[in-house]
């Protein structure tokens, strides 16, 4: 940052006495840039806002434009200064000020509201402004730095996102949306009888998952509180204190390593019902999801979001997040092509694309996969299979993909499989191993890879559609990842969502047999390839939720006692309940057509988790840590 | 916490197994409590909720009630069961489950509804219910610990909070009229053209006032982020963003020793306005209030709030949060009943009491004063007299004041400047030394507990009206307390609300030479003698501030840089702007008539900070701090 130069105080307070009083005291409005119309003509009106570039026509005839941002964009207003022979005095001050003004300066404006001469050609009379305003007193309110020049065009950085929010409509009108959707989320909840309640956000760590941001107090002692991932545990005990329904826009931490697109905090809209079951919920979120998408989106979306079980969705799409516009290019199994490899217990899978596009011919398509393979290259264990069909290159591709044994027989078999029925498809092909877990199969990866690939060359039409979709019947336990943070527990898996989720009734009886065939009564909502939140039926009675914490889980003795308060809260008689949470900012950039969320939110984090605008986070003195007992190690 | 019995895995899986087919699979409701009456005579309807108490009559009729929680309070409905002889095994099985159900189990109860008889006698016929809910099937949804006893007027403690909320009618009052308010506040808001804007609250430490809370990130060098004390920063920034109107329900923290009815975490109702001075966001608050208790509590309150100087209000009441609707026993100089102290520059103060309710006789004023006196003992250099006119003690009450020398000539002219025209007031007298500074003086707070006193023993009318009240023209700056964190300045005071706080246009001159004279442009929304919140208007000019955290405060240079992001904002243009912050926890207790917040927050922290219901805050193992790079000292 620039050093600004001490000013001296004597000077500046001379100064700024002189400023004060040019800069304190102003005109009330009398209207917004938005009122001016012909109602107004021969009026006299104060505005508040700013001048756009001004345009000098000789010394005595300025033209600009004024606007504010109570309207988005800002609709410019027509300003004409000229050197008026009634009013000399007064409208030649205001013309020397706006000649010599900053742009950005914020200024109370008087002037006149004149009808427009019309345009002369008939063409261009149709574009004519109704009014113009003719400046009479232009009283500027701040002054602005120097060293702040624009032109249209002009990107600020980050570290200036005052001036991102001022000059980026998008970033303004994402603002909007965000402020209007919350409005309309709200007052269906409200409708729908939903009470909202704040839950703390200075909670304690409790041992549920990701990991979370602790809060030293001043005791001493190691005593932190935690910065909560979700309201989860004061929800479900607010459904055992008796409240039908709950809501509520609530802030969650988590402090992991930002992955892109994770901000360390967020925002949830977050919802639990008491006496409900997983369908009450899916019911009232789809009613919610259509009543947003028209009343601020203007879209009709149908009810009765489709419902697909994780293992079709994994099998079908190789991820647990389909995008249901792009239902062509499904992956198949080539279970069957390759009767060998099924024998013995190892599956193959793949997939063909053909381009829908005028653009797609086989120059384009082998560009195409040019560039696939080099955004994806094969690495030892994590090869595929990539080839044009019909290029003569199948061989070759087969041999790179480490599996030169399989195509020689079966090749027709393989395009069988994968309904590849004419040349100049691409065929994708990779082994999989173990079952079905986490988000994505490595296929699946490559497949959604490939496809954006294509819409980004145009060799695949991009849809600007809503799909819908619930996926449900997760795994309840998933192998525990080395590289994620996971609740504490000696069995070798961990919860796939978090430990209160219910098992599906019929699955309970594999709990102590068999907890990886347990399925969870849990429920994604994706759109268009991206989830938007999750949610589940929770467990509710006590006995249970110790069982699967301390005998499936087998979480130590010391953890378990972290949730001795849930455990009590449903042994007070909580009736069964479900819930939800979605992902608010990533609600708002699916609604922008926002492939980040940090365009939608005003003050985002960075990927290092900074605020480069303010310099958050920033190193605390070892004397104000000593305060709380700590210090560095 | 009482230690549970380890279930052994086999026996429980089973039980759970049972269970679960009995708790998972329930009929949805057909309705709701509410909606039973005499349309559905003869009807079968499915109801969620909760049985009170049952009565038996015998062993084949027994009463009850049954009730959920849409309403508030509950409306039992009036239950009966009896063995029925047209489906004895269904209405039989039912019946024993009723007779043997445990309070508080959550229930999905089939039943018909039929007319009820009249009462035989008619004036009790007019408390008749309508309809009567004659059982058909109970299915209980959870099993409820034995250890749970409730009957009518059981308190339970802090660490069941969910069986406070579900039992404390007017504590799950409180949580609606808090969602209904906040839905209120918004809606006035967005009819204003405000846009709700979330802000960070991963912030970082600037030396604005409070103590804040770290929060430490994993680069293990100290860095940390902290958490706002408000949102003060960020929404002047969105001034500079061009946002004409800000608003937010934000959470805020301060890690302060707790003070009576404080929370570490609280929600405050935050708002700015740009192009705006100190007047207009007076009056649209004024008109959020009145809009407030016109629709959640259907009170009138009438616009144009009287707006009296700090100074005023400390002479008058002694205190910045006057009470208006107890204008009487106002607080009077001594100046001219005592002229040769005034000559000596000292300043002596007091008030005449004097009841007007009936019971208000001198036995009554006698006893009043000795419990007041018990209650506020004189000690050492916080002497103060208190007397009854015409006790003939009033020697005395001088001496043991310790100031014995004043009255003998005196009594008469301090009686004349005291407005006593009768025996029986309740005399208090004090010195004040020092000009006001702070919310109370000593004598303001004496004065203040003697009517809270007064009312509790009614002696004084108690009133339930609502007196609203601006307090204005605070000093800019006060001195510093040793006891209290302020900003780190050289100077010898501190800004009384926070360094923004713009000064009073005329006042600007005197920042130089005579900083304790500077009035600032800074408003307190006063209720009933309660501070609801407080606002200002900002410094928009970069150079100002600069100036008056260098020159004024004289802040260290490490210091005044933790505000560079302010400053560069304000000087790219940013306009006037004012607003103001309204504790929203405060404003549901006002309109609850309850004196603390804890009674309006859902899961409020105790006077240490901690909720015992979760065992918030809890210790962090070492090695978890060590991820942070941080260990005890």
């Amino acid at each position: 940052m620039q050093e600004r130069s001490v000013i001296s105080p004597s000077l500046l307070c001379q100064r700024n006495y002189n400023l004060q009083f040019a800069t304190v005291e102003f005109p009330a409005a009398t209207h917004r840039a938005a009122d001016i119309g012909k109602e107004l003509i021969d009026k006299q009106v104060v505005l508040h806002g700013y001048f756009g570039a001004v345009r000098k026509t000789g010394k005595f005839l300025y033209f600009s434009s004024f606007y504010d941002y109570y309207s988005n964009p800002p609709h410019p207003l027509k300003v004409v200064s000229l050197i008026d022979s009634l009013s000399p005095q007064i409208t030649k001050a205001a013309h020397q000020i706006l000649g010599s003004l900053h742009r950005f300066t914020p200024v109370a404006l008087r002037a006149s509201v004149y009808k427009c001469a019309p345009s002369k050609s008939p063409e261009k009379r149709k574009f004519d402004e109704e009014v113009e305003l003719r400046v009479k007193e232009v009283i500027p309110l701040n002054s602005v730095s120097e060293s702040l020049i624009y032109t249209e065009g002009t990107i600020f950085p980050p570290e200036n996102r005052y001036l991102q929010l001022r000059t980026n409509k998008e970033l303004y009108a994402a603002l909007r949306l965000r402020s209007r959707t919350a409005s309309e989320c709200r007052s269906f909840f409200e409708k729908n009888d939903f009470l909202e309640v704040e839950t703390p956000l200075l909670f304690k760590s409790t041992p549920e998952g990701a990991r979370e941001f602790f809060v030293p107090t001043r005791k001493g002692d190691g005593t932190c509180y935690a910065l909560p991932q979700s309201p989860q545990q004061y929800k479900q005990i607010l459904m055992a204190s008796g409240v039908p329904r709950y809501y509520q826009l609530a802030k969650c931490f988590r402090d992991e390593d930002l992955r892109t697109d994770r901000q360390p905090e967020f925002t949830q809209l977050d919802m639990e019902m008491s006496f409900a079951t997983s369908n009450d919920v899916m019911d009232m979120v789809e009613r919610l999801i259509i009543s947003i998408w028209n009343n601020v989106l203007g879209v009709r979306i149908d009810p009765g979001f489709k419902r697909v079980p994780y293992w079709w969705t994994m099998k079908n799409y190789g991820t647990d997040k389909p995008d249901f516009r792009y239902a062509n290019h499904r992956i198949k199994s080539l279970h069957e092509a390759l009767p060998h490899l099924a024998k013995a217990g190892r599956s193959v899978e793949g997939f063909a694309f053909y381009g829908n596009t005028s653009n797609y011919n086989p120059d384009q398509a082998a560009e195409l996969l040019d560039e696939f393979k080099k955004e994806n290259p094969s690495v030892k264990d994590d090869n595929y299979v990539a080839y044009i069909v019909g290029s003569g290159n199948e061989t070759q591709a087969y041999i790179e993909g480490g599996m030169e044994l399989w195509h020689e027989a079966n090749l027709a078999n393989i395009h069988v499989a994968l309904w590849v029925h004419r040349p100049g498809a691409i065929v994708i092909i990779k082994e999989r191993r173990g079952h079905y877990s986490g988000g994505n199969t490595k296929l699946g990866l490559l497949r959604t890879a490939l496809l954006n690939k294509a819409i980004e060359k145009r060799l695949l039409q991009g849809r600007s559609d809503y799909a819908l979709v619930w996926v449900v019947d997760f795994p309840l336990f998933s192998p525990t990842s080395a590289d994620e943070p996971s609740q504490p527990g000696a069995a070798p898996f961990s919860s796939t969502h978090h430990p209160f989720t219910a098992p599906i009734a019929e699955d309970i009886q594999l709990l102590g047999s068999s907890p990886h065939r347990v399925r969870a009564e849990h429920y994604d909502l994706v759109i268009n390839g991206i989830e938007l939140g999750g949610g589940s039926r929770r467990i509710h009675e006590a006995a249970l939720q110790k069982y699967i914490l301390e005998k499936v889980l087998k979480m130590p003795q010391d953890k378990l006692q972290q949730f001795d308060h849930l455990l009590e809260a449903l042994d007070s008689g909580c009736p069964p309940h479900a819930g939800i949470a979605l992902g608010f900012d990533r609600l708002i950039a699916v609604m922008m057509g926002r492939n980040s969320i940090r365009d939608v939110i005003a003050f985002p984090k960075n990927a290092k988790g900074g605020d480069v605008m303010v310099g958050s986070p920033s190193v605390i003195p070892d004397e104000e840590l000593r305060a709380y007992g700590l210090r560095r190690s």
